[in-house]
């Protein structure tokens, strides 16, 4: 599937494109950025770093910053979306006429289309049609661009419907410190890597309002259970949750301060307005888009996710934060098993494919 | 099961017992500590404050420490074992002729016994025999002592055999602030409680050698698979470790500075011998002897346990830390789902019964 001398296009110039571009042009493949502002393009292209954003990581030499997108895309070998979620559709769909007809296409963005309520696998195939399912991956797992930028042990996951894509896809990423797990359950990884940022949020603010490690370990635990109904609801396998898209990724999202999500739930368990807390984090904040989607898509579904539904209330309804925690304090008595086994029972009934 | 104005006896005075003491001293239930060395009952009994284990927190008059086992077991409506686990065998012997005939027995320990290598419910069961296991309750999540005694919003999970009994502790223990889960699984939650600290040893060399959060979370979600494995080949439900007695107690033993063995691994990261790293801490590092055990059990069931294996290495085998994540990096690729979907697979071929 891949020519090793040909160019990856990494569509999107934020932290996280800016590692992988690091990342991969440390493996001696060329790498074409594509940045949407003129401005950010020259200054990473003659700084040799993203200052704005991922200050202080030099890039190799063979990467370079462009801000014709079709020049980008053309020829590549392997095309990344590195693009927050709301934007991806529009990326995706000004990618399309330009790719290479054997590039493989790997999304590197969490989120779910906030409009159409979809996971970006379905964005993606409504834009590019099923039939580019098959070459179509997607990369998450616990890591913060701060991090793999500088070399540090890591491991992620990549999930695709077509096992060689997959594993095309983990021969471009893996090196000695970066280390590349398959996974046939694109919803799972998907939706893992998207919904873990509502509690994120969560623990967030309570860390900014004083609560402790066990407050965080329970907020953490009882919200993997969440997302692990709403991902089953949507077709995802629930043990994905279990793996480094579900608790790993949740792991380095709730306790790490390179986590945007987690520093805005802080400013805003601190006292702060939701508009304050997302100008005080300078970022993208995609916890915030994916509670009111959530939200949502729990009533579609019939999912009790008690946490996301307080978050909702914090966020977009005014409810002070601390009436949120002491609400989900205070739920009825119930048997940790029952929800555990439910699960089981309806993974029992899923007949889960593995693919070929 | 339960007469209320019973006392409840707390066997040993370490920093979990002490908060156990001051949560039920603080819904007004009497309670009786026992120590084993009179310096410590007598210090504590005139301060107020268990200023060697947990200092800074107050006893409510309800609390009463006492070196006399007998005396403290006798009469009690609930007696909660919380001494080191290789120290629990001995304790419940002595206190077996002196208990109540309907005393609810509740085990706060989290390890294994090392010569024997059997998890503390098949110690009980040898030593106070199989009919007793309907009173028999575990007591595990993540819950830091330090934070229970400050009344930090926390969740814990009470395991039995027996439902009524579980329900029993849940009651016992239940507050606004300490909030208490049922589950059926005695193997798994005793389990989960012992082996994660084997994890947070790991992932406290990984913080000693300076590794980031990203290291950090796949060691806690890889580990968190391994002792999945294990558990499931002594007997346990696989998602009990998807619950509080699980990740959840993983998360908060990994990433406080409250915990022990995570201590004792950052000062081994750090170029510390075990013993010195030990003394460092000044308190039992479970982790070390549960490593050991664990290695055996790995053998002895034929599961797969690259963390612990690296770990036994370290601490026992001289191997440098570093050499140690450097090999965990370097396997061979691997598919994430190979593991998990193997842990469906027996789970659907375990036929799995609640309980009533």
């Amino acid at each position: 599937m891949a020519v090793v001398n040909e160019k990856v296009a990494i569509l999107g110039a934020g932290s996280w494109a800016t590692a992988l571009a690091v990342l991969l042009a440390g493996k001696g493949i060329p790498v074409e950025m594509w940045a949407r502002r003129a401005g950010l393009a020259a200054q990473i292209n003659s700084e040799r770093q993203n200052s704005r954003y991922l200050p202080g990581v030099y890039l190799p030499p063979g990467v370079q910053v462009n801000v014709d997108l079709s020049a980008v895309v053309k020829n590549a070998r392997a095309v990344i979306y590195s693009v927050p979620s709301h934007a991806f559709r529009e990326v995706l769909r000004a990618s399309l006429p330009y790719l290479s007809p054997r590039a493989l296409l790997i999304n590197a963005a969490k989120g779910i289309e906030e409009d159409s309520l979809l996971p970006l696998s379905r964005v993606f195939a409504g834009e590019a049609g099923e039939e580019n399912n098959s070459r179509y991956v997607v990369l998450s797992g616990p890591s913060h661009a701060e991090e793999v930028g500088r070399g540090m042990p890591t491991a992620v996951v990549v999930a695709s419907r077509n096992m060689a894509a997959a594993e095309a896809a983990q021969e471009l990423f893996m090196t000695g410190s970066f280390r590349v797990y398959t996974n046939p359950d694109v919803a799972g990884v998907e939706l893992g890597g998207a919904l873990k940022n509502i509690i994120a949020l969560g623990t967030g603010i309570a860390d900014g309002l004083g609560f402790g490690d066990n407050t965080k370990a329970a907020l953490m635990t009882r919200g993997l259970a969440e997302i692990t109904r709403l991902g089953l609801a949507m077709g995802a396998n629930p043990l994905t949750f279990a793996g480094l898209a579900g608790v790993g990724d949740l792991i380095v999202t709730c306790t790490s301060m390179h986590s945007r999500n987690r520093r805005a739930g802080i400013e805003i368990g601190r006292g702060k307005s939701l508009s304050e807390a997302i100008s005080a984090v300078q970022m993208v904040v995609e916890g915030v888009r994916t509670t009111r989607a959530a939200y949502r898509l729990a009533g579609r579904y019939g999912v009790e996710m008690p946490i996301t539904e307080q978050m909702y209330r914090v966020l977009f309804e005014g409810m002070p934060p601390r009436e949120a925690v002491i609400n989900l304090m205070s739920r009825g008595r119930r048997r940790e098993m029952e929800e555990v086994a439910l699960a089981a029972v309806q993974l029992r009934e899923k007949n889960y494919q593995n693919y070929k």
